[in-house]
């Protein structure tokens, strides 16, 4: 029988304890052994549970619990989560994790702890909450280059965005309900700035490309100044409006990574991604694409991500060869504007066909959208790819013809 | 170093070959060694390779070369794969194969022996392709019960539905094409009347329940009678045709099993997978619906799957807990027209009026279709989700007032 210690009591946690208890025999089965939850670290009390002796506010308990072989951290943030699976590791304690923030910030060094004490520190739940795609990366995929990963990877902005497509809801509307659903925090800011995402994104090119990449070196955009207008244009353009986190190895070792929203066309496996759910696309060089769709979030869908990665740890005799990667003081995300990316650009100007002629002129042709009700004054239009820094320029060029209003980039995945 | 030895020289083989020499820094990194391809059997010669001192025409040299630790199959067929298979495992070599029609026939016995020899037996390739979904399947959802499982299996089958759906082509334009296009084989059989698609379902049936599930026990229907005018009518009731492998448990441990044409609605995540990409829709009491997309076929896409398995084989120290089933002389898929499903019936009727309201009359209720230039004697119409034995009768009852032309299951997924 393996034992378990589950570090925070949320929800998450608990739906880690209930499926144990649930789904116990196809665990056993899958696992080779019984599973039992021996201790649950949580600060408050919850008397009315069955399981209410298995507390404790303690985490020395579980520290110096030999029994316990693996540690089940779902508690969220840096501290104390950090010292906790800090120290389990080095107790020779395997750790699985939820916490994409600590993967994010720390995932190199703790890493390289599991490893210099042969345990291993397991975060499958970390992206994608119930998807798999954390091992099927490293495992599945081990045999190909990876050339690109895009991913929705984060529900809350993705119902937000869907209810602005689909029922031409105002952010704030959509936002509001997202709060009342229990999907959008009360500080909504981690989810709508992009933030959640970003680390999303870290981890999985980090693991992909085997070096730690920092949030704080990855330009991340949010969603909160989409309007209505920015959608119906992306519909007339034949697609809808996502947040997509993505990273793509360029030459020489650098890597393009980001986070915003972008047009996404209506063809494209992650255009057809609704409501909560995540889809990550990964584009490897002998499989082509490879799409991952389903639930990113939720009690249940995550704790059955922690649990397979329980069962892993107590099935492993040494630490996983490529579930790894190694930190690096080098920032190689290049700096984003450097990057070549097609733009959306919605503006203002007074005089339409002056401003039209001058538009194709600067940009060397581009697209025009069109759509019911716009304004007399508002044009709206996608260029080629180019440099993102010269897309700047030019409209800087044009700044006495035109004021522009919004600016999306244009994806093709 | 690990030394493999690969079973044929075909497109997946050749793909194994080239991938293991393109990719051999990140798959050494992966695998913690060098993987080296030592042998290749095949029957024929190809002298101009730069690797032609590689062959073998003698399965012998590989069975009694005990630096050989991991066997590709990738000669498909039953005959002599299952021998070499078989004794490979005996002689404590691991295997790894991409051939569905010997796991789907012989997979419990193949398991069984792996298990007695401690090595594994590993078959990635075999479903889907490039896409994962063995390993996620039995590691990452290894801590739900799978509810169903339903998936677009076959690329051919696949393409020459989109190319119906999208481009009004007939069935037999369409196989042309895909037969020109290499997608088709000259007898297209295996995949137009949806064995392959069977033999597929049978795996994942048998890793997610446990048991192995025969082919012949899984009712299989093709897509060679499926016409533009259902087609049509498939559009106007919002969705289109696919060719789904469908597997679901049900009370006492029974499993509804089957392949067939069916009506997905436009929303659902399988409705958009078109061309010979696949997609598999796992429903996990836990995580809800996971759907994986990719390439299901191809050189490298399938490779890309073998060798991920080369390199876990390489790694393990034991036979896979998790990656099993059993073998059962009992069969426990039900009578196919005892299971519950809606469905599409198309017919002609002589007088229309009669005949909609004795369908009413008879099935309690039912959607009628509408298309552009229907022929004046057709009705088209849905019935609510019932037994099939029962629709059957409902159809006998009506056989005065109409003529069945066409039925098509309708899912619901």
């Amino acid at each position: 029988m393996a034992k378990i210690a589950v570090l925070g009591h949320g929800v998450v946690g608990s739906g880690v304890v209930e499926l144990c208890e649930k789904n116990k025999e196809s665990i056993q089965k899958r696992a080779g052994q019984p599973i039992k939850v021996k201790h649950i670290l949580d600060l408050r009390e919850f008397p009315e549970l069955n399981y209410a002796d298995k507390f404790t506010k303690d985490f020395n308990v579980i520290l110096n619990d030999d029994e316990v072989s693996v540690v089940v951290e779902v508690m969220g943030g840096i501290n104390p989560a950090y010292d906790f699976v800090k120290a389990s590791l080095q107790k020779g304690k395997n750790v699985v994790t939820s916490n994409k923030e600590l993967v994010a910030a720390k995932g190199a060094k703790l890493l390289e702890i599991a490893k210099q004490n042969n345990v291993n520190f397991l975060f499958e739940a970390s992206v994608g909450g119930g998807i798999p795609i954390i091992r099927p990366l490293h495992q599945c995929l081990a045999a190909n280059q990876i050339d690109e990963i895009a991913g929705i990877l984060n529900g809350t902005t993705n119902f937000i965005l869907t209810k602005m497509v689909k029922e031409q809801m105002s952010f704030d509307t959509a936002l509001q309900i997202a709060q009342e659903l229990g999907y959008a925090e009360r500080n909504p800011a981690a989810d709508v700035e992009g933030h959640d995402a970003c680390r999303k994104i870290c981890i999985l090119a980090s693991l992909a490309y085997g070096k730690h990449v920092y949030p704080e070196n990855v330009h991340t955009e949010g969603i909160t100044d989409i309007t209505l207008e920015d959608v119906a244009y992306a519909e007339s353009w034949g697609g809808a409006i996502k947040l997509i986190g993505r990273a793509k190895m360029i030459e020489d070792g650098k890597l393009v990574a980001m986070v915003s929203p972008a047009f996404i066309h209506r063809e494209s496996q992650l255009a057809s991604i609704d409501d909560v759910f995540n889809g990550i696309l990964v584009r490897g060089d002998a499989t082509g694409d490879v799409v991952f769709y389903g639930k990113g979030a939720g009690k249940l869908p995550t704790a059955s991500a922690v649990v397979a990665d329980v069962i892993d740890a107590t099935k492993a005799t040494k630490t996983s060869e490529s579930l790894s990667w190694i930190d690096s003081n080098e920032n190689f995300v290049i700096d984003y504007t450097l990057s070549s990316v097609a733009f959306y650009i919605r503006c203002t100007a007074e005089n339409m066909e002056e401003a039209k002629s001058a538009i194709s002129e600067q940009f060397g042709g581009v697209e025009f959208l069109s759509r019911m009700d716009a304004p007399q004054n508002v044009l709206a239009f996608v260029t080629k790819v180019m440099v993102e820094k010269d897309v700047e320029q030019k409209l800087q060029n044009l700044k006495n013809t035109l004021q522009v209003i919004s600016k999306i980039r244009v994806l093709d995945y």
